[in-house]
């Protein structure tokens, strides 16, 4: 059964050494001291390796069962749920106004990934809360939000996304979900809902769904389009649980992974729901949602693979295969351990590399959100906007394939179930999946993003990498490893943003082509970067101290993989790019 | 449930345009002519379609049961193997002095492909039995092959192949297995085995297992390797079956894919061998079967590929999401086919043009080993052993990626077991890992193959590629598209060759460091070697002909597009090889 040890050392070495956080001139930051932030990621590493992964895989083979209309989870996992909520797990970044500790999202994810590395599936339950809880705060009336976020915020219920319907994945315009207006003020929900996650189960007194649905007089496609909260049993007044509603879920998936969450078929037959927002402008509220999951979603892409890196790591110790090309490592044993084959070191360092760097990507993108929603700054704004397409698309293909490559080294042996390698990869592959499959970022990226705010966002970026390569020029240390790569990248990925402002009006289908590639050429990048700001910091920390060299310098080699062997891809994803739609778009439809 | 028809017109495609394979001087190859080749072809897919192919999902969701010591297959497939053996498929490629059909490998492979790509699960009981018969009809003596291979031609009886134990893996030095010398002849061989596909059910009269094992008087590790034959049931001098033989199942194993194959810890308990081949040549005779093994899993991989792609071309044809940027498709649909968006025609294509390549490449060397084995040229069978590694490393990998991208097409309805597209992924992994993890490939073709005969097939592989470029330059419509980028990834590759010519003895980490990059930069040559091939193909096919004009032309389309958009990426893959091994073996194992 694989293990899980939370990463602290190295979340502290984001937290304080890249993105010096306790130095951020945001509010809520200045009290986030080392000592601090140790002790919470130390008890949220305790939690995950006693009580998350050792379900992980009961998860796993035991899936939910839908029994008498109610969904049962797995062994072992309402206790478990209990102890997130008692440890108020759930409360740590949300408003105290509603119970919540008030913590910046910074450290949210950080818990949020050790959470899910240790138990994707559980770790839903919450997750999904989380955003029902975001849209609600955001848009809710007081009322609203008296009635509801308390509740959500300790977890005593919990919150879904209901988008999705059998004929309406990304194409929400065309959702049948209907909203009657009733005389109370409330509207009667009818229509089916699928791929609802954790749309039911055991764990919670009370679960709200967020429903989009069309109301009478909204106009065509996603115009029309609104969202309702649809509480599993209505609340009363006082707040006590009243009427079942008239919501029942129609099956639980079968599904190639994520076998603890229950993913519903949901049924709404004239259920009891009220207007969450404007009347019509469901799409932005559910964006909300949406953005918070897309970012949500990146970190489980290099949670798991962390995980999985973690376990492969300590096989390829482990396992006695074959002898050093050099000569033998371990003369008086058998073997030596994978791990002096550097075939297996170059796939561990694909695989530590990658999940660094994703880790500093998305605490800064967390960053960066805590300095736009707490400081208001719009700055920050545009840009996370700009990078939420990149982390989701980007950060969960390259986190599956480091799945991939972990399960890899176990050779035979992965792919036997009872290693918890496949799971790590089926669990992994729907984070490509949802909540926007991968193509549809890159859409959004190539589409939207690039162009957002008049390119103001696309602009920073490019500005913040001038500026780091210009700050670091100093040190030549860093000049080889480092600055050239970056700056080599950096060029690659203007000159494919140009391609897409040439093209991108008066040949669509042009840039589209290129959009997948852009994707992966900007997380690239934006990799680079991050190790780059990685590297300065351990080069920092070196000067200053003279304790934990090996750390240190473990970053800097590690870092010095990344921007010498993953890097230079951004070169043939400009290529691709620049090839357009020619030989994309040549095919009649039945020449397929 | 997915459907699959075998792509004939594609495989004679393959044959007739771009192998010419009548007009090979090949022994049995003049018979070859394209209305044979269909009708089989035809035939095959027939029974592919129509009764493998449903098997596929049942497989997969009942998986085999081991039921008082005998394996118990999926409901059907008993059914269906009759009907396969009752076709005389088994006996296609096998000597027709043990009642085979005495065709050629080239169509041993098509037919191998159609198969697997049904129901890749069922179609190893045959495949395996079919390696079993290549190392006794290459080395069994006399009586052997008159015992066992005319009920192995038929697959009344199947074979295995039992290499693997729980500590030894790759390294099969370290096995334990024990063959006891017995006063008539035979060995008494005791230990376990692991992962032995086939190793037991309810198909065939018997099972002839292939074992390796340690008989006293060998030396250390692999030299003291022999090989035997162990029957399930003795035979008797009269071929009747005699005692059960002691080996047993121990269980099976749960895996993450193939589940309608059983996948077996078997044990021996002094059973009944008799040596194959020379004493203590044990791995020779081993690699007689296991080369032939690596072909067919990398026909594996692009085979179920195929099945995939074909479904989410279907997919994406049928499935209504989005407009095309360009205005509506079809305006009076509710919305467009995902086939209009290009990020699906770039997914699309890149399994469309994956898929063709790879049928060519495998069938290629399919060519070159009846040429080596019924031609007797050894030139042919230098370049097919240095081929194999990258046929089974490179398409395994790119098969696997392509069946991703099929599920992806289907966007979260990919991810529910009963749109059949993660059994295509889940079933695809593990050609990555048997046979030989994909990282022993590289190994293998950089350590062994590269230098192999003072490097002479690799030379031929570069000459071959130089003469086909010098054949064709006088076609300019080949040029841009085909020539220019083939000369290109053919020089990376020749520049990768020598740094492991330079770095190879005094630095092997260097060179090891960059094995896998190498496999896959000569896998892409490979491919755009085919490409231009069959481009040129269907250049003179359009020359020729009249009909079929729209066959030819997406041939040199989807041709174009992976020359344009593929074979650019030989570029990185030289600048990561370049990098050598400073930035792969930095980390001390601690640091991990």
């Amino acid at each position: 059964m694989p293990a899980y040890t939370a990463p602290v050392r190295d979340i502290q070495f984001v937290l304080h050494d890249t993105l010096e956080v306790s130095q951020q001139d945001i509010p809520g930051y200045a009290e986030l001291d080392p000592e601090i932030t140790e002790a919470i990621l130390d008890a949220a590493g305790k939690l995950a390796s006693e009580v998350l992964a050792p379900l992980n895989l009961t998860g796993d083979q035991q899936g939910c069962r839908l029994e008498n209309g109610i969904v049962r989870t797995p062994d072992g996992f309402k206790d478990a749920f209990d102890q997130v909520r008692e440890g108020g797990w759930p409360a740590l970044d949300c408003d105290p106004e509603y119970g919540g500790q008030g913590m910046p999202r910074v450290i949210g994810l950080a818990i949020g990934e050790i959470f899910t590395a240790a138990n994707m599936a559980f770790s839903m339950y919450q997750g999904l809360t989380h955003g029902a809880y975001s849209a609600i705060h955001t848009h809710g009336t007081a009322e609203q939000k008296a009635t509801y976020l308390p509740k959500m915020v300790s977890c005593d219920w919990t919150g879904t996304m209901n988008l999705t319907e059998p004929h309406a994945g990304t194409d929400l315009g065309l959702l049948r979900t209907r909203a009657e207006p009733q005389e109370d003020g409330s509207y009667a929900i009818t229509g089916q809902k699928i791929f609802i996650s954790a749309g039911d189960h055991d764990m919670a007194q009370n679960i709200i769904h967020l429903v989009l649905a069309k109301a009478p007089g909204g106009g065509e496609g996603t115009k029309g389009i609104s969202l309702f909260i649809v509480p599993k049993f209505l609340v009363n007044a006082d707040g006590s649980l009243g009427d079942r509603n008239a919501v029942t879920v129609g099956s639980i998936e079968h599904k190639m992974g994520i076998h603890g969450n229950a993913t519903c078929v949901m049924n709404y037959d004239g259920a009891k729901g009220w207007l969450l927002g404007d009347l019509h402008k469901g799409m932005r509220a559910m964006f909300t949602m949406m953005n918070e999951a897309r970012l949500g979603v990146g970190v489980q892409g290099y949670a798991v693979a962390s995980a999985a890196y973690q376990n492969a790591a300590a096989y390829a110790c482990d396992r006695l295969q074959g002898r050093a090309v050099t000569g033998a490592a371990t003369p008086g044993a058998p073997a030596d351990p994978l791990i002096v084959h550097p075939d297996i070191r170059r796939s561990l360092m694909d695989q530590k590399s990658f999940v660094e760097g994703a880790r500093a990507l998305s605490s800064w993108c967390a960053q960066l959100i805590d300095r736009s929603e707490l400081g208001n700054d719009s700055d920050a704004d545009g840009l996370v906007s700009l990078l939420t397409p990149v982390v989701k698309g980007f950060l969960t293909d390259r986190g599956f394939l480091t799945t991939i490559q972990a399960q890899q080294v176990f050779g035979g042996h992965g792919y036997i179930e009872e290693h918890g390698m496949s799971q790590f990869v089926r669990d992994a592959r729907i984070t490509m999946l949802y909540e926007g499959a991968n193509g549809v970022q890159a859409l959004d990226l190539v589409g939207r993003k690039l162009a957002a705010d008049g390119g103001k966002p696309m602009m920073a970026f490019f500005e913040l990498v001038k500026r780091t390569i210009k700050e670091l020029e100093g040190d030549e240390d860093l000049k080889t490893g480092f600055l050239d790569p970056l700056k080599s990248a950096s060029k690659d990925l203007q000159s494919a943003t140009m391609f897409f402002v040439e093209h991108g009006m008066k040949n669509p289908n042009a840039a589209l082509s290129g959009s997948y590639d852009f994707m992966h050429l900007f997380g690239h990048v934006t990799l680079g970067l991050m190790w780059t700001r990685m590297a300065a910091a351990a080069r920092k920390a070196l000067r200053d101290n003279t304790a934990s060299l090996d750390f240190y310098e473990s970053k800097l080699a590690t870092g010095r993989y990344y921007m010498a062997r993953q890097l230079p891809i951004t070169a043939t994803h400009l290529a691709r790019i620049r090839t357009g739609s020619d030989t994309v778009m040549a095919l009649a439809e039945d020449q397929f």
